[in-house]
């Protein structure tokens, strides 16, 4: 069966993920849509697809499903309204940045919500997912704690920051999602933010690094450790650690070369500079796997439930940052 | 310029050539022959190409190129039919098992050899390709020694090895090319053989583990190692040693997950098994190398020069195995 | 100038470290005493020292410095009785379990705490010494991030538990003095804990792991994490990240060897089972170090001082996960 | 039982067993000689020991054991006088450098010959002797194929080569007793040589980098590649390769501290600096060895067998250097 996608956000990543719709052989990129035409048009031309002039235009296609990569603002809109429409929806993270408002659509959408997957694309890393398949097939027993690594490259421009949620819906959104990937779920949170890095950041009512400690329902501690720069590139490791041992997954790296000097030894190179080359094949899964999901009736592995109790972490985390305390997660609310 | 490519041999090799091909956007896979009539319409009709029922007709075709995919004692044959009919070709190693074919090829095509490339993938692989430019960067200074490992992961069937032209001619070839891509032209060779692993290996006249040592005119020295078993997988490993430091590229694997437990640490996946998963990325840069050439006119990486001088190293090594002596290497000749 | 030591508890850490003076080319191991005699003989007669019937004979002997390896509970009395008697004193940690008894002690002493080295072995492990070196030097800029961790490969008995002050007075004291060593003063403490491994630790009113985030005094965020079991030994890495990079000291294998197979590849040893082993060279380097302040007016790399601040940060982690908040620490009250 | 030393030779290796034989806790220097007395001086009051004025007032000492370590062209005869008088030897490295004189030498000891242990320092490196233990417990199955990279940090001087016997006999020497130590005994040899570091080398007829293939009577290939100069420390590898996979012992490092920072990752130290360094701990071992085959009657892991049996090889390989052929090497003889 062949998947025909609609894509809505026609931007740097709106470009990548139908790139990656338009390679997949069971994936067929119909119509695309843009607030600037002329983005909409070159991806279009390009991919050999159509362009609609407004999100009901695209609706209105003969399309299977919706790719929302649009701004965080029209997530929780264009969900609804691509859901009510018939469509299934793969739609960049966050839901929304405003716990009310993700949990008014969920309302509004009701049970079509599972039709919903979010782009927690780390999921389909082929490392991380192998880390996990063996955590949960046993090989290290019961799972004690976890140690999530996860540094930018390089700070956003402040005028993203201001637009961002914070450090904590921003980035770390990724890291909630994959401690809930690995742990399940958190029902305690713990954080300590600072301003390291760059000034404008604070001035921006944000912090540019943070490290949390989270208890699991299971009884597993979690720790994030997170900053906004990282002078070897893009820091992205996972520790998982059980009654019967560790498993890792460590940095990926261009190449397996390693250079042996008068200086040092076992150089190799730094790691991929940001999450576009890093996740580039994690992207092309992600598509992959819900294609799969829609053709044989499989549930997502990041459904809306993810996206809402990431956020919901996210959150946790703030009121920990303001409280100085603990904060328990409500589960179910 | 979009470069349109005949494919002749439509086997295993021949159909992954076909859709790296096909994946290229600047080339396009036109039209395939195979001897196996169903082969090529398979090949054909899985990437909308169109079957030639003869090579005339292929070569009859609109056409910019012809790759070459099928069995060794027809490469002759058809190279200097493709050139002889204006199109570039690239064919898949080995020129010819018998040295006085390729020097016959050689003198009728004359100065067509340089619209010839031969598929020594390996020189596409990146982590390879980036340990040569750091070595001829001066990154380790003056170069003294390499040392190449390459181990199959278990031998081919006694029925291949009879047609094979034997370990050096099929498995080496591909080293003896490393050492001349890292080294420069090689002046001497030696080499022992042994029978290791299977008894129908010696039967059929060949050995199945082998060790070679070799001087380059630059005065360098060389090592290869060759096995056909590996438990491993696919041993692929190379290290340059200069008068500064060392560059090693070291085996691939398919994740970066360690695990530690309670019998061992830091133990890593098994690394691919064959060619065509280790060096999936390397075959499809041969192929947008060709296509740069073309395009651009730049000479190829690996021209006929190369799958002649590989075979004459083989030869050496094959003649050294007889004499239990060093082999001289002659240029030009 | 040789250093003559009288040593003080004869057990098997004692016994280890008489071994150390007694090898040390300046020190001079001159007469033990424990209150189990034949414990002192057999230390004694082995290392060709005396014993002393009490400590006021040992403190009375022609001795420079006291080496405390007693019951934790006798540290108080006993650096106070040999620092009174002019000897120096390198006691093993802690200075007390009860903070008021280690204030008591100081101001007893006074301006004799600088005559007592605490026995913090790891400040003298060679890797997190060159760590530590290379930090200080600037190496990777400005310290953002520390991650220390430490894990037992086994819980103590139940009966050691119940003496022992708790996880963080016993097994994390040492990571808050690394904590310490490598950021500094610490002013913001929060922990978590929790009953993973063996219930009879929960019975005896201690935790066997936990998570711990606190912030320096220069800005820094420091994650300590603990277990009480580890399958693979003894756990022990630091990880230092700064504006210009990072610095990590892994652990240490009894060789270098590696296995691949067709299981696995790059497999190493487990790494050394426990802390005698593990810090082996530390434990020497200390007693060296102790003897060239002594004989060089130089101050201890581990005073008092420490001794104290670590068991501060232990105590405001038992208080935060009362309080289930961060506890800020006050330094210099 | 305490083994009773006397030492032959006290420059800068003599002096360096000299305290390994005082640190042992079973064997005692009693007596030391050298031509220049003042280095005999200088070690016997270093570490306690008598002065003995020539080889025959050390010989009628009250000793057990004579520890070799003079100039190679005095082991002979110092052997052979030491053995008949009644002591156990243990002599540095080599024999001699020439074959005739050692066996002379053997004929002239006969069943003495038991009593003599070669210093190969490097069969008693716990890595070396783990990566052993567990190819001959079948671990990595039958063995096929042996790799042994051995590079020394800087060439010696000009004035040392005119001695040394050359590369073979004084460097590869080691090796060819690893290779012995691994695959048993060896069979053909061939080797290649260079001269691509110092003309002063050339200039006093030796070579400064070879690589050499072997063949052991198992039917296992054995590779060796030299180099008397190394950027990045001495190198100092093993590799074996069998049918069920392969063991490595990588190099050592003085820490376990790795960098990453802007321009590379995993950055370790270099390794050590030369042998003193790097085998510090296999001296320890060999004389413990050495002291527990007296005390126990088991027999040397490296007798006099041995020291004849690596000069064969180095001989062996400079034959095939003057040959360009491959060498048998008949053993027994």
């Amino acid at each position: 069966m062949l998947i025909r996608f609609g894509l809505i956000g026609c931007g740097r990543i709106g470009r990548m993920h139908a790139r990656n719709i338009a390679a997949h052989p069971m994936a067929q990129l119909v119509v695309c849509h843009d607030l600037i035409a002329d983005a909409a048009e070159a991806c279009a031309s390009e991919l050999g697809a159509e362009t609609a002039p407004s999100v009901n235009a695209l609706l209105g296609a003969d399309i299977d499903a919706v790719f929302i990569a649009s701004a965080t603002d029209t997530h929780v809109d264009l969900i609804t309204r691509s859901v009510q429409a018939g469509k299934a929806v793969l739609c960049e993270k966050p839901v929304d940045l405003d716990m009310r408002r993700v949990e008014a659509c969920e309302r509004e959408i009701g049970s079509l919500a599972s039709r919903v997957m979010l782009g927690f694309n780390r999921r389909f890393d082929a490392s991380f997912q192998a880390l996990r398949n063996r955590l949960l097939a046993g090989e290290i027993g019961t799972l004690e704690q976890v140690v999530i690594t996860s540094r930018d490259p390089e700070p956003p421009s402040p005028r993203f920051i201001a637009t961002s949620g914070g450090l904590f819906r921003d980035l770390t959104i990724h890291d909630f999602d994959m401690a809930r990937y690995l742990a399940g779920d958190i029902v305690e949170v713990q954080a300590i933010g600072a301003n390291l890095i760059d000034p404008a950041i604070k001035e921006a009512g944000d912090i540019d690094a943070a490290m949390i400690i989270m208890r699991a329902a299971s009884g597993a501690l979690v720790h994030i450790n997170n900053s906004r720069r990282c002078a070897y590139g893009y820091d992205q490791r996972l520790e998982v650690f059980g009654s019967g041992g560790m498993l890792q997954a460590q940095n990926q790296h261009p190449t397996t070369v390693e250079v042996w000097n008068g200086e040092c030894t076992h150089a190799q190179d730094r790691v991929p500079h940001f999450f576009i080359d890093r996740y580039a094949d994690a992207y092309r899964a992600e598509i992959g796997h819900f294609v799969d999901c829609l053709s044989n009736g499989k549930p997502f592995l990041a459904g809306f439930t993810e996206g809402k109790a990431a956020l919901q972490l996210a959150d946790a985390a703030l009121a920990s940052l303001a409280s100085g305390r603990v904060e328990t997660v409500e589960h179910g609310r």
